[in-house]
């Protein structure tokens, strides 16, 4: 297997809603209804580098299906990684979180990745939330655009895009 | 393989907003724009427990993918599940709904399931009714967070948390 | 293996919030609170067909986990796909775009299928913009639902469902 090691610059933007929740013990469900004329959103953006490393002594990517026969475009190949993501391009630089799930070669005829993960942050205030990404990576354009699709701890609510 | 026969209580909370459709017949697309000032959301809690069961006479889980080199965190490892969910902590109390889809260990170093799945529930109301749910889950955390990404049929729109 | 050919109608519908963001460059993030009274949203309706190939000379369908023991519902069988969606029902009319990725049998009683794709538009102005899907397709019922849970390009911050 040729070796990938790629280093892509993810920036996140998304949108919080804010939520009222009223809970109500005992029960499979409650619903309470909320008219709401102001809504207040906050934006964050996070900026980082992703390091997927599918070869060499330490291997941040594992392939999981590995097909008979290989395609030009590897279709159906699909890779498990827990990737690391830093603050700044060299790999040694600040961890501020880890990529984890799949990646899939989705299509006969371009280099384009399936991409289901979950980006955990472990940096400051974004320590133990994570951000649910579900999207296409075109791997050789130069700007790429997933979305986020949800999130976890203050990533609740979340939606958004990397690129 | 060992066993794991897990059994967990799940919570979730999710924000429905209402929306309106115009749908005009006969071409691939059409655009409509809706100024609101106002809008209603229903905030739905569910209340329910998970039994995953990856062994015995019958299995809840299938493996789907099996590495030849099995590492300490099982990173890379793959099930394909068809849980049921129910009413209390006792399997054979009242089946709420099923959890079908995929979850697999993607953590060099912790035991972190990446889950993506469909909750689809048969009780009440909720009948034909599903969250899509795609997240980490710490399977040894006291508490853990998944986001709910989406719904169909009275969820449609939803979005939220799983703990 | 069964040849399986479907040919399914898409109809789309989804919302796009407007969102405003500020960028500050030089750190890891940055947030900033939008207190906003009014919404834009922008409604769009796609209408398209599906067409999938498990067999025959042009697949668009690869099966990328067979099992040893099949089932009757081929519980944990799971395929790439790479298929076109087309304007009119017949496969050889206008071309709209794509839909990659993975569909999975999710189910130990029914033909339910876990799907997680990303639909990649090639026509007009939804020319390199994409949704990204995540759901059960219960096969054989009339009238089937999945969830939209996120997207890129002009659907950004996209959400809805499709049908």
């Amino acid at each position: 297997m040729a070796s990938i090691a790629a280093q892509t610059l993810f920036k996140l933007f998304f949108t919080l809603f804010s939520a009222f929740f009223i809970e109500i013990n005992g029960e499979f469900s409650r619903q309470s209804i909320n008219m709401s004329t102001k809504r207040m959103e906050k934006i964050t953006r996070l900026h980082f580098y992703f390091h997927d490393i599918a070869d060499g002594k330490h291997p941040t990517a594992m392939q999981i299906i590995r097909l008979p026969n290989k395609t030009a475009t590897s279709f159906g190949t699909t890779f498990m990684v827990d990737d690391p993501l830093t603050e700044k391009p060299k790999p040694t630089s600040k961890l501020v979180g880890r990529a984890q799930g799949i990646y899939a070669f989705a299509s006969q005829s371009d280099l384009w990745l399936l991409m289901v993960m979950s980006f955990a942050f472990s940096e400051g205030i974004y320590n133990g939330s994570a951000i649910s990404i579900l999207g296409q990576n075109a791997v050789l354009d130069a700007v790429r655009e997933m979305s986020i699709v949800g999130g976890s701890g203050i990533f609740r609510f979340a939606r958004g895009y990397a690129l």
